[in-house]
């Protein structure tokens, strides 16, 4: 234990073993005595040099792995989070220069981070809209959408889930309502039937992640998620789609630009 | 138990015990049944019901508490979590039209939201800068900063800690390194001395919180917080703010508008 130099139990604390323990590791990793990837001395390590019993060392650890700080590899031990490539997205991500080189947002987005893009679990339905929809719209609840549902990953791991909206009076029997949107993608196929974009608008909310979406993003217990609502807005000021999104907060840093005038 | 509907357990299932009692409550969440703030069945009526042992009520309800979704109130039971006011930050929020009207962007940003804004916990400092900061203001690492340091609160809820670094050359012995830095902020100082602000940039991560973090914005468990640092840019392209902010999660909405051009 020498080489990590956790401090011994304070006995006249009134804060819990278990949370000391718990403690103690995490100044570790916070001050970078303990990297990412790192191993966390064993149960049977930390039972030894706290002189405690195998469920109090248990429950620090769970304590860590609730905050997202390490992760129990089946077999091998409890190890220092290691945080996967992280995607920047920056505000001129829907540019149209990237739209008219062909590109879509997310191929633009993942250029030159080295990961290799793919989207899978690709659904289109129509189907009438819901409320929240329906109000970022601006149409009626009787209206029907094309409901464009996708998972992205980079390198093979899912990093977000995107389920866009767009009135079905706009999209049906058009690209967008087929499994391939073409070159530059849905907002590229907007602006040839005339809806040329103007802006967008993202809402970003972070929270813990649903069950599906723990499953859907393979996410590792502690790591909440985005959840960014993004309404494009063509030049007349409608709104054409609006795209909800759950994106894992280990694989995104998202930077915006504002305006001080 | 009938007014919740709550299923019986599933003996073929592979899933442990207490994690389809989270599930069960879990889904009266998301489908509504349960509302904020409405009470969990108590761990005496959920035993009954599952004719399960004490533990494994409480191994569900620690679920349930780690993702976000219940709060414990000691001596009353185990709640639905509310979330407290949301205040929405907008793109426009550092305009020059509100430092104009002597507003600091923390008041501008909770007018209208029916909140009472306070700071306190403020403390100034000149230090050597780190290097992270130092990169992003584009300075030597020997050089000084001020560093004000304060903690933000509506209705006496903290819901932001915010840290900002001046490069000490521009700030020493003006009113941004006074406890009163003026009407309008230290923007509005920024511009009196010269350096007429053009555009911020905000990088969003979101993580759980350190321990430091839970204590200063009193978060409830499964709570995560966005890290959003702020660099403010002058009309030469000098950056001449950096400010690292900590904020609860469920005290923000963040809005932004991007060009679609």
């Amino acid at each position: 234990m020498a080489e990590l130099l956790l401090p011994d139990l304070d006995p006249t604390s009134d804060r819990a073993v278990f949370r000391q323990i718990a403690d103690h590791i995490r100044d570790a990793i916070e001050r970078g005595t303990l990297s990412e990837g790192d191993k966390i001395p064993s149960e049977a390590r930390l039972m030894q040099h706290y002189g405690v019993a195998r469920m109090t060392v248990r429950n620090a650890l769970q304590v860590l792995q609730g905050e997202g700080l390490t992760v129990a590899e089946h077999g091998r031990g409890v190890f220092v989070r290691a945080h996967p490539l992280v995607r920047r997205l920056a505000s001129d991500r829907f540019a149209r220069r990237h739209r008219e080189r062909g590109k879509a947002a997310f191929i633009a987005e993942t250029e030159g981070t080295g990961g290799k893009p793919s989207v899978d679990s690709l659904t289109i339905a129509e189907e009438q809209v819901s409320a929240e929809v329906a109000e970022k719209l601006g149409i009626p609840l009787e209206d029907h959408v094309i409901r464009r549902s996708r998972r992205y990953l980079i390198n093979g791991q899912p990093v977000e889930t995107a389920v866009s909206y767009i009135p079905a009076e706009i999209a049906r029997d058009t690209q967008i309502a087929l499994p391939d949107s073409g070159p530059g993608g849905i907002y590229a196929r907007l602006e040839e039937l005339g809806y040329r974009l103007d802006h967008f608008v993202e809402e970003i909310r972070s929270r813990m992640p649903l069950r599906d979406e723990v499953r859907a993003l393979k996410l590792a217990p502690g790591v909440p998620v985005f959840r960014l609502v993004r309404t494009a807005y063509a030049a007349d000021g409608r709104a054409v789609e609006v795209c909800d999104t759950v994106m894992s907060s280990d694989a995104y840093v998202l930077s915006y630009e504002l305006p001080a005038r």
